[in-house]
C-alpha cells in the first residue's frame, strides 16, 4: 500500500469507529431503525468525503476529535442519500458495495426512515459542541451542509437526474447536474476544515478551487467506471447510465476526451494547493486517487 | 370567530407567506422539486406548531420576524414527515387535507426527494442569521430540532408505529410512541420561544410542562377523531387505526376515559402557564383548541 492508501484506510477506520459510537445500539422499540442506520453506514466504504474533511481540517490545525465528528456527519449525509437513491421508486438498486441495499435487507419503509434519521443525525452531530466549541462555527457548518445537501444542492441534482431524459444533453447541463448531485457535498467536505480552522479568505478560496475541480474529476471518473468498470470490483451494477440513455461526461465527450479532461482537472486541483506546503500532500494524492480508483 | 381562531388564522397567513418566500419558484431544471415542496407545504394547514412557536416567542419578547422564520422551519419538518408518512411503503395515503398526497399529485421519487429537501431546508432556515443574530441560539435550536425530529424523536416514533403490531399494547407503550411521534416536535415548537428569548430555567420548565401535556392531549384528540371524525371534515381517511388493530389511547382507555384524560391534560397544561400573566392567554386557548377541533 502507498502512504496515501494507508492514510485513507486509517482515516476510514477512525471514521467507522466514530460512526459506530454515534449510532449506539439500544433496546428501545425503535431498535430496528438504529440497526438499519448502522447497516447503511457501517459498510466498509472508502470514506473519501470524511478523509477530505480530516485532511482539510489538518491543514488549519483543527483538533482531530472535532474534525472526526464533522467527518462522521458528512458520511451520514452521503449514506442517507445512497439509501434513498437505491429505493425502488428512485434508482431501484438491490446491490450496494456488493451487499443488499437497505430496502432489500430491511424493507422500504425502514429504508425511508433510516435515511431521514441519518440526515437528521448529521445535523445533530454538527450542532453538538463536541464538533466545535464556537457556536458560530457550528452554525456555519450547518448552513453550508444544508445548502450543499438541499434542493439547490445534492437533492436538486438527484431530481434533475431522475427527470433528465434528454433535458440535460450538453456539457453545461451535465456539469451543473453533477456539481449539484455530487460536487456540492465534496466541496462541503473540503471546506469544513477551513471553516473549523477559521481560515483566511485566500486560503478558503484555494481549498474551494481544489474542491471544485476534484468534484468534477470524481464524477467523470464515476462515469468512466460505469462503462469500463466491473460489477464485481465496483460492487454495484455497471452500464446503467448508458442503458437508461442518460447524458454523462463520457457519452458527450467520449471516453478518451473524458479521461484527459479528468486528468486536466486533477492537475488544476493540485495547483490550487500550491499555497500550502507538504501539509497538503495527502490532498494532492487524493486528487490522483479519484481518477485512478477501480471502485 | 373567537379571538383565538382569529389569532390562529392570522398566524397561519403569516407563516404561509413566509413559506412562500422561502420556497421561491425558479426556472432551474430542479423546478419540479420546488413545486412539489410548495405543494406539500402551502396546503392551508392549521399551522398549529408555527402558532406555538410564535406565541411562545411572544412571551419572551422575541423579534416577530425571527420567530416567523423558526415557525416556518418547524412547519417544513412537520410537512416533510407527512409527505414521507403518506408514501405507499408507509401509511399509503392518497388524501391529505382533502387533496391528493404528494406522491399521487407528482410521483413517489419526487415525494421522497421533496421530503428530504424540506427537512434540509428547515435546518438551512434555522442556520440563517435572519432567525437569530446569536449563533449560540441558532445552534441550540438546530440541536433541539434534530433531537426532536430524529431516531429518538419523530422518526423513531414513526418506526415504532409501523412495526408495533402488538408490541405496543399498554398505556406506557402508547404514551412513549406518541411522545416521540408527535410530542417531541410539539415540545420543540413550544420551546423555540424560550430558547430564542434566552429565558430563565424556571420559565423554560414552565413552558416545557405545558408542551408535554399539550402534546399528549393533542394525540388523544387525534385518536378520538380517528374513530369519531368524519372523512370530509378531517380531510383524510378515518378509522385506520382500528382497521389496522393499532393500540391507541382510545383503544386502551375507551372513548370516555380518553376524553376525560385529554381534558385533565389540558387543565394541567394551562396550570403550567400560571407564572405568565395574560400574555399566555392564547397559549391557554390553544390547549383548549387541540381537544375541541374537528380536524
Amino acid at each position: 500500500m502507498s502512504d496515501f492508501e494507508t492514510a485513507l484506510s486509517e482515516a476510514a477506520a477512525r471514521v467507522e469507529a466514530e460512526l459506530d459510537t454515534l449510532l449506539a445500539v439500544d433496546a428501545a422499540p425503535e431498535a430496528r431503525l438504529i440497526e438499519a442506520m448502522r447497516y447503511a453506514v457501517l459498510n466498509g466504504g472508502k470514506r473519501l468525503r470524511p478523509f477530505l474533511v480530516l485532511q482539510s481540517a489538518d491543514l488549519f490545525g483543527v483538533d482531530p476529535m472535532a474534525s472526526l465528528s464533522a467527518a462522521a456527519a458528512i458520511e451520514m449525509v452521503h449514506c442517507y442519500s445512497l439509501v434513498h437513491d437505491d429505493l425502488p421508486a428512485m434508482d431501484d438498486d438491490s446491490l450496494r458495495r456488493g451487499k443488499p441495499t437497505v430496502h432489500i435487507a430491511f424493507d422500504e419503509a425502514t429504508a425511508i426512515l433510516a435515511g431521514d434519521a441519518l440526515l437528521t443525525l448529521a445535523f445533530e452531530t454538527l450542532a453538538d459542541e463536541r464538533t466545535h466549541r464556537a457556536p458560530s462555527v457550528r452554525a456555519e457548518l450547518m448552513l453550508r451542509l444544508a445548502r450543499a445537501a438541499g434542493a439547490h444542492g445534492m437533492v436538486g441534482g438527484q431530481m434533475i437526474d431522475l427527470t433528465a431524459d434528454g433535458a440535460v444533453s450538453d456539457i453545461g447541463g451535465v456539469t451543473r447536474l453533477q456539481r449539484l448531485k455530487t460536487g456540492a457535498l465534496i466541496e462541503f467536505a473540503c471546506m469544513a476544515g477551513p471553516v473549523m480552522g477559521s481560515a483566511s479568505t485566500p486560503l478558503r478560496e484555494a481549498v474551494r478551487g481544489y474542491a471544485h475541480d476534484l468534484g468534477l474529476a470524481f464524477q467523470i471518473a464515476d462515469d468512466l467506471l460505469d462503462i469500463e468498470g466491473d460489477a464485481a470490483e465496483t460492487g454495484k451494477a455497471v452500464g446503467k447510465d448508458a442503458d437508461q440513455g442518460k447524458a454523462t461526461f463520457v457519452s458527450i465527450l467520449g471516453p478518451e476526451r473524458a479521461r484527459s479532461q479528468a486528468k486536466i482537472l486533477v492537475d488544476q486541483a493540485v495547483e490550487h494547493l500550491a499555497v500550502f506546503d507538504h501539509k497538503a500532500d495527502l490532498l494532492r494524492e487524493a486528487a490522483q486517487f479519484v481518477i485512478a480508483r477501480r471502485n
